[in-house]
């Protein structure tokens, strides 16, 4: 909380920088935002990693040999207004397109699984300094009609929703979810009930 | 999938010696059965590390020290039946309580604002060598109606749902789930036309 602190940090660090942030730190920022305004739970995981050594260091465990893994699945989930949220956050460098090997081929069938199992899952992705939400729908009906390497950025700027910048939080994208999904206000007191 | 294999493995690994493996180990078995058989998409979170050094060998990327970091959430979350699932699984050795130390304050926290948010989230307790699924709301109970620094096994036998020891999954936590929310059968075509 203690917001007159964070809104002045944020006014140093983040509005004369946002161009230079990368999409995972906006992304936090904007988790940190939605969590402390009790609006979503939306988390980052931690990367797995193989641990090959340990040892311990004044009684304290210490890694001392370790690989970085694939997440198997997407880096951000959480819960929005009842609802499971489920998605990736991607930059690229590339002016014209956004290459597929960005996105492993277990992630493709998560994104599947999640949409079918109820859930709402997306892409964010970072290109040419602007970032769009892409449904997962639209994702998965691309790569399935398609045998091309990337999808092109005419296609991102078709079918995906442009994120502005903001203040508080950077990246609002639960006010694009709110729009672009059918997402009901829950009643909490029906939703307790039933506990 | 490859099925035969899998039931071939498990009756060599597991129903025979249930009692000596790990509640983690029985909750991961379990959730690689949910997610083949397409019922349900529950991981457990990597543990969060705090990285202090890497170097390169052979081109790969390897962290020569690093320390563990305590998770924020709890260690496992996801989707089922359209419903967000979240929760922690915790073994204690006590046979006459369980200490609360074991649930750090932000977890409780974390407890409760998935409830708040509409999501289901509860422990799974391995204790005596019995599982109890005790739910979010009767944990939070407890914790503010109690000084105590333990939940007594008395009060998890009589508000938690002890979970069977079964064949294939080897923890069908699931199936108390049903019995114990009002879980509607999600209509997928219906949740699809949203989209």
């Amino acid at each position: 909380m203690n917001y007159p602190n964070k809104i002045k940090k944020q006014q140093n660090n983040i509005i004369y920088s946002n161009r230079g942030m990368s999409l995972e730190n906006m992304i936090n920022e904007s988790n940190k935002y939605y969590l402390d305004e009790d609006k979503a739970l939306i988390y980052k995981k931690p990367t797995p990693i193989g641990i090959v050594d340990v040892s311990y260091e004044n009684h304290q465990k210490i890694i001392k040999k370790a690989y970085f893994q694939t997440q198997s699945t997407l880096d951000y989930n959480g819960i929005y207004k009842g609802k499971y949220i489920d998605f990736e956050a991607k930059e690229t460098k590339n002016k014209t397109s956004f290459p597929l090997e960005n996105i492993h081929p277990h992630q493709i069938k998560h994104i599947n699984s999640v949409i079918h199992h109820g859930g709402i899952s997306f892409l964010l992705i970072l290109i040419n300094n602007v970032v769009y939400l892409l449904k997962g729908e639209d994702f998965i009906n691309f790569v399935n009609n398609n045998t091309r390497k990337s999808i092109p950025y005419s296609y991102i700027k078709e079918k995906g929703f442009l994120i502005k910048y903001n203040y508080l939080p950077v990246l609002d994208y639960l006010k694009v979810i709110d729009k672009i999904y059918n997402i009901k206000e829950i009643n909490y007191e029906e939703e307790n009930k039933n506990y």
